[in-house]
């Protein structure tokens, strides 16, 4: 990444090439396969309409010159040669979705990367480097947990192993809906990643939040993804009858929970400030019945923040909370925060300054592929705007010139790299 | 029940023939049927264990010269005659447990009842009115919803029709459970209950509190039962991403039952002073989701109060508490405070004088068959203690000595009613 030859009007050729109808068409497209009723899309990583939709995909791929192949992640891998043997540019996302998912989280970044390649052949622009656009595997985690398989597979090859044997809730392996793609794409030749470090790595994708909305910019710089750490929090009561049982001598777990909720909110506060994120969504309730006081409750705290040394302490001080109140700490997850590159957020800068396109520089509160990414080569991502924040929901909105914006700055980006 | 005929040498005899050994036999002998691992018992309403454990009483019954019948809810009456054709005097509880139940819970008020036939019997009396002593049907309410369904059809027989399709965890509806009794009893005649108003009713039961350990006091007799409502309480949030949704735009439906609840609360305890029992035990949080802001959460609210005015200013303020909130309750179930007769009551405490044995006069904080048999006729309850108040549990106990007080007072107390 020393000495940027930059091609500006190769880049800025590629951005003109954009083609937004084609875009919005392809969106549409490819939301029919696994199509619901209200309009979203429910479309389980491998499943049947998964396969449907990525042979869709590699058609297309296969119609714009591309060489296509696959890994042991199923991870599809569309390769347009540059004009020298280099190490690629990566463009990319995933496609399998919530089950209430809408058209655009992951779908976005991958049809826009094809669109680039479209472009790139009208144009008919050759890159020093080759483009490479990238379809995840299973990043929600809805089908197979974790998400972010592909991803993490591709960077650390070693974690498959551990993934194999995850099953889906009808009991099928990730081995086996990896056989299924194997057969359903014979032909795949399968890529040695390992051997082929990647140039660049640049995520498109919807921001799933408000902040580009209401400062009304049509593009977001992402500088980083905000670390993380899940615990599960578990709580004992005295189970007892809820009519015998005078108040002064009750333990309800419950009662102790939201205390020690209380108490771990005002923490992540105390210690994270404005970029806190802290959130208590999963809460099990024993015995959970109407008259009987609550004998064990256990919930779980996201916390999300960037900076590592405010999660680190978080970590020490979570601990320390619970002990005082005799509850007991889980750790469930984490994840250190991300930096991403500075030589590709300069050259997202400079493409969103060559399309005369307002941009903020902000973090990511949601996690991506290319928090795995960054470890395997130099990343940064681009957002686009959410209406009202909304996203995993049929209601999902981004408006078509935004989506388009999006994709031209993708293109000028992508290009910019390709011809380093 | 005017002019009280005492027969204090038929009371006196009677609770002097208690056998306190084969009261504790038939305890444990009862216990065999479900019996658990651990030294609790699981015998669901009209279970095949049910019907061995009704078999083995219906014998004992008949051993000690008794008629036995059963009615549309399967209720058992174990008739000992009187030397008059009056109304009976009835005692007795149910013997269904809850899955992880103890031994005492119900069944001892049905052995103490058959422990005072047998006294009696020993003692070589004939009372004036006849003596019967019931199991009541599903009082647990853990097999069929609602609970005291046998009681409560006893005395509403226009209720039994909405319990039939009342299906168990299986799948079984009430309907066949009772045809099971039925085809397991064939020769059991129903009983009409409609044309026999008892003279009076008596239940003996283990306190499933902690009061009268508490006061060293070794009989409760039981004034009343507390009045009871039961609610949901139902909020809505705004389920968004845990990671990119800012802390002040979030609306999370979790935040907002806590408060509700606490407010609640401080209101049950405004009202109802150092009577107050308020307990919210069941909860439901959608998604439940570890990185999702909860959508929806409902919880129970179990308030209970011996006052009916403060219940009725209680079902008032919750509902302006919700609306305040924007929260929506929903009653679930209610019942109005019992008060116990006044003549059953002087009885219990002549027998408990008589038998020199200290007593507390106390509301039960429990539902229990007699709330429903004081529509039909004059009733009341004696308590005996409960170690450290721990009921619905394996490790249920009241001590020997404690068991052969009540029973002798039950029949002393039975006696005296009989020859009324």
């Amino acid at each position: 990444m020393n000495g940027l030859r930059l091609s500006p009007s190769d880049a800025w050729r590629a951005s003109e090439h954009v083609d937004a109808d084609r875009l919005l068409a392809s969106v549409d497209t490819l939301a029919s396969f696994g199509a619901r009723g209200d309009g979203g899309v429910d479309r389980p990583a491998l499943s049947a309409v998964d396969l449907d939709a990525r042979r869709h995909l590699i058609d297309r791929a296969r119609a714009l010159g591309c060489t296509v192949s696959t890994d042991a992640c199923a991870n599809l891998f569309f390769h347009r040669a540059g004009t020298e043997n280099l190490a690629p540019v990566m463009t990319g996302s995933h496609i399998d979705t919530q089950p209430t998912g809408g058209k655009l989280d992951g779908c976005y970044g991958v049809l826009a990367g094809i669109e680039c390649l479209a472009a790139l052949a009208d144009a008919g622009i050759r890159t020093r480097r080759p483009l490479e656009v990238v379809v995840w595997t299973n990043e929600e985690g809805t089908r197979f947990t974790p998400g972010a398989m592909g991803s993490s597979a591709f960077v650390e090859p070693s974690r498959l192993a551990a993934y194999l044997d995850a099953t889906d809730a009808a009991g099928v392996t990730l081995r086996e809906a990896l056989d299924a793609q194997r057969r359903a794409f014979p032909d795949l030749p399968l890529r040695d990643h390992a051997a082929t470090p990647a140039h660049a790595f640049v995520e498109l994708h919807i921001e799933q939040g408000p902040l580009l909305e209401n400062a009304d910019v049509p593009l977001g710089v992402v500088t980083g993804i905000q670390g993380v750490r899940w615990y599960a929090l578990h709580c004992d009561g005295v189970a007892a009858h809820a009519g015998t049982t005078p108040m002064n001598v009750r333990r309800d777990a419950m009662t102790l929970a939201i205390a020690l909720r209380a108490e771990i909110d005002a923490l992540a506060h105390a210690l994270g400030g404005d970029d806190t994120r802290i959130t208590f969504g999963r809460w099990s309730v024993s015995p959970n019945a109407i008259n009987t006081i609550p004998s064990a409750v256990t919930f779980s705290v996201d916390f999300r923040h960037p900076d590592a040394a405010v999660l680190d302490a978080f970590d020490r001080q979570i601990a320390d909370c619970a002990l005082r109140r005799r509850a007991r700490v889980e750790p469930l997850f984490s994840h250190a925060p991300v930096r991403f590159d500075a030589t590709v957020l300069a050259t997202l800068d400079a493409a969103c300054a060559a399309l005369d396109a307002r941009a903020l520089r902000l973090t990511s509160g949601a996690f991506h592929d290319a928090m795995y990414v960054a470890r395997h080569c130099p990343t940064a991502m681009l957002f686009v705007p959410s209406r009202d924040g909304i996203s995993h929901n049929p209601a999902e909105f981004t408006g078509p010139h935004h989506l388009a914006m999006g994709a031209r700055a993708l293109a000028h980006c992508v290009t910019q790299l390709c011809n380093d």
